[in-house]
């Protein structure tokens, strides 16, 4: 897919080039890279982004897989139209944006995903299972923490699912960045990035 | 372009998918994530890899870019062989791997660079210098450093050529990974990755 | 006190002062920085230091609290002998090796601590709350983890005890260490410090 | 000596312990740790603390050599007062705070040092070299770097004055922090902490 805002075939928009609304959450550059990395996903991809936030996961993943699907899942209306417009900005169309609240409204949507991102919300343990009855064999789900009760939900939830490759990075970035006339090395909050496979 | 053993669109090849040789350096996945990024590649690019090692990046930028065209420097017969290996693991076509060393073989290329990725060498300042010579307008180099000697020659370096956009990240990646029957968290060791483009 | 072989009185001793043996876990100078920290030891402090590994905590300890008294507790003989010649080394005499196996051996010490240092263990989570039970009064526990498994137990063990001012710290530091003729970054493996209090 | 605000012989006093003014630096807590560390102070030793900011590393060696000496020089009235305030905060009588602009006031002071800490200032080298000069032998100077200018500037400085035992670690340290009613992994901002030695 080609965007005039980003005609690059790599992932890693910097995180500016974004529309951003303020408390709205947005994957950093550097997480998003291990987040997309992580996710492997295939020309076609189906993917579900719950908890899409801005919609980085989304507009990076519909360049990458132009004859891919996501579905982005966002509770808040505003914020679904936050996602709606990042996409426009840069020429993404294979992303559906629906307004719902997960877990309950997963049983809507309208195919199995093939890849699920997951991001946030307070009932992490009970979307990523209920995500896993939806998730294809051999498929995939990524989920990002950033805090010691989203990691146990998330490894619990992952182990009692019996997933497969599990795996766990901690993404702990240190940007170079100008403030006024002089420079500082500048940290990238820790993000933890879980993921885990469905066996066939 | 198709590849059994990595059948995936999203860069971040496992480490160990890898052929490897003893001693011979490896651009670790969660470092290749950042550098593969950083180098902004358009389907077509024309990218010197130099200094090539495994030729992980070889292998990632010639998947990622079918229509592109990587030039994979290395001075050493047997690992330019080993970069060759890789490239047919992992049925990637489009790399030429050419023996000679940094920077006086440059000048024998084929074709001006758009894309210019480069890791480790002693002379790193010079190949720099001679490299922005080659490269086109709007081109961009990325390079590593994993010592205060390279980040100096770099970063000077840049500066001296008065490059664009210069971007300086650190990565700084943990992994929880299994050794014998318990599980750590096991720190990649940090690089720094710089970037610069020239001007039109 | 005074050793020759560290005359200082800030803690922080180089690895490679103290003797070590193959396999045994040896507390790396910036995480037992942190480690040390978090103790908030007074001058006359009764430390337990259970699971002393190769002892670097109770040399520290030791020198830093001359009027202080710390138990160690180690159930390996081997590992026992070497807390001791460490001892020896640097002219520590207010350490007393306990050898035993935790949690069961606890009841066997001369007195209830007013810290206790816990590194590993395989019943960590016991061990933490039969510990929590000697404890004095607005005494604290310091413990370490370096993977999810003991950073569960020990958090939930922490929050199962009600304990006061819990603190989790995550160390991560890098050091630029020579190898043959070159240096390099190297990371130092990234632990987990959680601190917590007994209330009065 | 003894503070009621900080009972403890342990280095390491928490951020929030000092008075502070905005936009008046402050080492924080993990970062002293490790720059007290890499002072290797005796109980005697004369510190001089340069571009002391806040006073923590004032207050917290005053605290730790109760018969050493320290002077901390600060060119700005307002925040050498502030440096005043926070000795006394932590009842500490060996501090000396001097305003003066370094390097020009350095051959002003009483005393040469044992120990310099430097922390930020623009002619980073210039002053490393004068203090170079007053420092006794057997010396030894920390200073930190939170750019790659400052880290160039010691790094160079400290191999042109022949420095003995040259160390560089860079501090990244993660704290589980509570925002609302969540907690979050925050990422300390890294430091370079760089320290040598002077021959005798």
């Amino acid at each position: 897919m080609s965007s005039q805002l980003w005609p690059y075939i790599t992932p890693g928009i910097p995180d500016d080039l974004f529309e951003q609304l303020p408390g709205i959450p947005l994957s950093k550059r550097e997480v998003r890279l291990l987040l997309i990395s992580a996710l492997r996903l295939q020309p076609d991809s189906l993917l579900w982004d719950i908890g899409a936030g801005t919609g980085t996961i989304s507009v990076e993943t519909g360049l990458l897989c132009p004859k891919g699907q996501i579905i982005a899942v966002e509770r808040d209306e505003e914020v679904a139209n936050l996602i709606r417009r990042n996409c426009a900005r840069f020429g993404v169309h294979n992303v559906q944006v629906i307004e719902g609240s997960a877990p309950e409204c997963l049983k809507n949507l309208p195919q199995p995903p093939q890849r699920v991102c997951l991001e946030g919300g307070r009932q992490l343990k009970d979307i990523l299972k209920e995500v896993w009855r939806y998730l294809q064999p051999s498929g995939r789900v990524v989920a990002t923490a950033s805090n010691l009760e989203s990691l146990y939900a998330l490894s619990e939830g992952f182990a009692e699912l019996h997933a497969r490759n599990i795996e766990v990075v901690q993404s702990a970035v240190n940007r170079l960045e100008t403030r006024g006339n002089h420079q500082t090395f500048a940290a990238v909050n820790p993000i933890f990035i879980l993921s885990g496979e469905k066996l066939d």
